[in-house]
């Protein structure tokens, strides 16, 4: 073991998941810590989570550090079937930072929060001296109300459609650029959004959502094998299928990473039946024109996720290893 | 209004208590956002805290980061009533921070979650290159049980008696000492302790719990002088009444600093009708002998704090301002 944390311990994928399960899991084990983004408490009436933010840069094309603090940990709410209600804000700033740019990141979360329908109810503040951390951390937890059930990485069954809300890719490629200070793709921008609005779509439009997850770190490689590897199946994905825009496309090739890898923070993949996934596409679709069907889940390699070509070539698709995008989020 | 964000803001005094009602207060304002640190959601059946820490040193006499974030906010879901029930734990760490210490701070969190009867049932690990973070932070935010209703900050009046649980600054005159090398005093630790064994006592005793806060960053004066405030009433302090160890004594006489205005982590004030206030000292000292009734709620001066010497002076005791020690916890 090593003895000393990397930067991929935080990656989204292999190694992150390595020190969550040895480090923490196993201190902390309990029946409700489930391995899932949202724990259920009080019978399973309420949705929790959390998430600390330490985007750089700080705005970028598409959102802020203040609007992915309110997205990311919503959204994960909405995962869970939750409607998120209530939040806490704890702030981390360093000394001299700016007020009218703090102001501007509280307008942002403000924002967002209306989107999501929630508040924020109780808070921190800490300022620390220079250089004990880059300019401003923000961590958000929230607790939604659960009204929809059911939802869960281990419950994926043969027979399922997999179905992604959108394009991939977009806000890792956003921060990759950003912060090199390449401007050559001047229209690609984060997908940072609220996601609750489409899910209450989903659970209105009386769809059986058996998984769903936002492809954050470790993007849709990281999701696709969670899922795999927790419900024992195998997640067959069309490569074709998979929306990625030239942009994003583009900037993979500089960056020398896999699309599949990207984060995300307002896109999600949806298992449902295979009867349902019409259904669940106009509804998608509806909130982004670029949501597809692409894949299903079979039995043939359980655990595993495979990419299949037009050529009829197949390949698996690997939990994301290595450094990848560091303060992705 | 100052263009940047100073030391001060983060003080838990005055330019701190500015900083949250002009920024955040103002954004985020809502029914529930009541200036306590617990808000009471769910109609009240549940408190909801957050706190962040960054303390430096990570690991000081008496504690470290790991337990000081249990007690922290459990002591604030304790204060509103509540019992800690469940937390999240969000850790920020350095790359290159040592795994041994990791495992350290987790095991130590894991031994106060126990003393709490709580679980941490959601998580989140971010990991970011080095000189982004100043080694680790660790944000825990908590659900309560409300079992205990009416505790609040704007609820005191004439005719209350003012307690403490114990002799108070030993936190903050730890952490200065161990920060500048100083080992005179080797028998100071800080007085980090989780509080809801106290509590669940003086609630067992069927005391009349009026008002209740653990004196963390601001210390005594700001607890103090907030609850004058919001209660609009005059709290008059017997200054030889409150317990002070010889070496906080000392170690305030080299900071320069009174040891009113310094941190604690595991001592709270207490309000209480003066008919309860023998009993609820006696139920105090079962946790700590030093515990003393020191002093009462009149009129003569709302909102001030009034500091009593035995010769007859007196003196308002004002809201801390200024830099106090930045990273106490």
């Amino acid at each position: 073991m090593e003895s000393s944390i990397k930067l991929a311990h935080g990656n989204g994928g292999l190694e992150n998941r390595e020190l969550i399960e040895e480090i923490f899991f196993k201190s902390f084990k309990n029946q409700l810590l489930n391995g899932e983004d949202s724990a259920f408490i009080e019978g399973g009436k309420l949705a929790f989570t959390t998430d600390s933010f330490t985007v750089s840069p700080i705005f970028f094309n598409g959102g802020d550090i203040g609007k992915i603090s309110i997205c990311g940990t919503c959204n994960d709410i909405a995962m869970a079937g939750g409607k998120p209600k209530y939040l806490t804000c704890s702030v981390i700033v360093e000394e001299g930072f700016s007020r009218a740019e703090l102001e501007r990141i509280v307008q942002s979360m403000k924002k967002e929060l209306d989107i999501n329908g929630a508040v924020v109810v109780a808070g921190d503040t800490k300022v620390v001296p220079k250089g004990s951390v880059d300019k401003i951390f923000i961590n958000t937890t929230a607790v939604g109300e659960v009204i929809y059930s059911g939802i869960g990485s281990s419950n994926l069954r043969d027979g399922l459609s997999i179905l992604v809300s959108r394009d991939i890719g977009a806000h890792g490629a956003t921060i990759f650029l950003e912060r090199e200070g390449i401007e050559l793709y001047s229209s690609l921008e984060s997908d940072c959004k609220s996601l609750f609005p489409t899910v209450k779509g989903l659970i209105d439009g009386g769809l059986d959502i058996v998984a769903m997850r936002d492809a954050t770190r470790g993007g849709l490689s990281a999701v696709l094998n969670e899922w795999a590897d927790s419900s024992s199946v195998t997640i067959e994905i069309v490569e074709e299928s998979i929306p990625i825009s030239d942009e994003v496309r583009g900037a993979c090739e500089m960056l020398g990473f896999e699309p599949y890898d990207l984060a995300n923070e307002g896109t999600f993949l949806l298992a449902v039946p295979e009867e349902d996934e019409l259904k669940a596409l106009n509804i998608l679709r509806e909130f982004n024109p670029n949501a597809e069907i692409i894949g299903a889940v079979t039995m043939e390699y359980r655990g595993r996720v495979i990419l299949k070509s037009s050529w009829g070539t197949k390949r698996f698709l690997e939990l994301p290893t290595g450094e990848l995008l560091p303060r992705i989020c």
